[in-house]
């Protein structure tokens, strides 16, 4: 089946789904992205993700494209057009298209919205889940500027090749006082040996993940203590168990970290459960 | 006139040059370009940048999409059919078309190339430099791989972006030590009291500039003494001229920056002379 893509107020075929070379998502990455996962046919948590998008394109000034309400209606159009029961759909606001300069064009220059979907293999990330991932950490490369979802990614693809190329899934930023800040496309945790989920607090050097917010709830349902703070690759590594959150991934777990593995080298129990119990907690548009 | 692009094998109206919406440049910035100046309807120092283009391709590990014999046959033609004699052709190559994941592609995915030219208006240019432009100073905040002349130029954006607001053309970056990188889209430049001109070597922070190592040239033939060192803002306020170099400025006078006048706050003699002589040591093609 070929898949549809939304562009700029039409639906196509996504291989027929274009946008201008002087678009200044092409030239200049400014652009912002939200991904979503989609379950059972409908949003996971999408609320929260508008939400994201506000801040993002309110912190690049920006102007929203459309209401909330009518990008719903065109992201679950995607979804249906695609026949995604389980997958992600993504959508991409950008500047617009304006003659190349790199300061922001006239007003009058109207945002560029694109949103495809896509199914994924649920039994196959499953089995991921049930095996675990393997990470690897590198030195944080990034502008400061990661609370914003922007699709300046030239830095995260580099750092998930790296990844690829060692073995891994996934790549752990690490900041300049060696703590782990986040991953390419992932919030980074940790389970210490008593059983508290640890990952970094979200005012400093990572984004905001959706799923890394709703699982906060989760934990506070569950009764899992949390402890907002940086850790280190080394504690990590001496973890009793590790996973990242992204919209894709929802909880996966890590079973290894540059090489190391992490508790006895499953997926820990808590990360089961975590994964297990999330999408009781999430919100389904 | 309508303007004409070449986009992946075709030319055709600037309006109907189209990149799919998964192409790489467009989600991840995964993408290098170069600027050339065009005068006289001649391409300006190419093969220098093509050696940079080259470079930052191979940095990125992305392919190069065709030999420079064919690129440059296909930037001549469209500069050619803009009909520009003054100005500016834009060469732009992304990893490819993808299904959006953020490693590389598999090799069989073929770069994307794009070429748009356009004329500028030599008067107006040769006014401003008459004139001089003004600079503002701010926080580096970009990573660490500018040496690449990636696409991924959201931090100079809106860097472009405050200085506009501010009432100045271009926007030095401050590193963490205190001295000036270089500009948003430039290398910075001055000239102190006793008539050396100062730039930063290009070892680490920025990118090698082309009219830079042109311009450093020329210098050795007009005997006038280089320092390739870092400098202050303070150093710069206080210097007997500035200026900044790139293929669509060449050598444009800075008359102030954060609001001081540079000098007595008129384009500087060694500036005017090195704008007037630069293009004698061109390569013109």
């Amino acid at each position: 089946m070929s898949r549809t893509a939304y562009v700029n107020g039409r639906y196509c075929d996504l291989r027929d789904a274009c946008v201008n070379v002087e678009d200044r998502g092409y030239q200049f990455a400014d652009g912002v992205y939200e991904v979503c996962e989609v379950r059972g046919a409908r949003l996971v948590d999408f609320p929260r993700h508008m939400v994201r998008l506000q801040r993002s394109l309110r912190e690049l000034q920006i102007d929203e494209p459309m209401p909330i309400t009518a990008l719903a209606i065109i992201m679950r159009e995607v979804v249906r057009r695609n026949r995604v029961t389980y997958g992600i759909v993504y959508l991409q606001v950008t500047r617009g298209v304006a003659r190349r300069d790199h300061a922001f064009p006239p007003s009058s220059v109207k945002p560029s919205v694109v949103v495809t979907a896509r199914a994924l293999d649920y039994e196959k990330k499953q089995q991921t889940a049930a095996t675990g991932i393997k990470v690897i950490t590198l030195a944080e490369n990034r502008w400061p500027r990661v609370d914003i979802k922007s699709v300046s990614l030239l830095p995260n693809v580099l750092a998930k090749q790296e990844a690829r190329e060692k073995g891994a899934y996934e790549a752990w930023y690490v900041d300049s006082d060696g703590f782990v800040t986040e991953g390419a496309s992932s919030n980074a945790w940790i389970v210490t040996k008593d059983g508290r989920a640890v990952t970094r607090s979200v005012d400093r050097g990572i984004l905001a993940g959706i799923t890394r917010a709703v699982l906060v709830e989760v934990m506070g349902a569950l009764q899992i203590r949390l402890e907002e703070r940086p850790f280190t690759p080394a504690e990590a590594r001496e973890a009793a168990e590790a996973f990242v959150t992204s919209a894709s991934q929802i909880v996966m777990p890590v079973v290894a970290i540059d090489g190391r593995v992490v508790g006895n080298g499953q997926p820990g129990g808590i990360t089961r459960q975590l994964r297990e119990e999330f999408h009781r907690f999430s919100a389904f548009s």
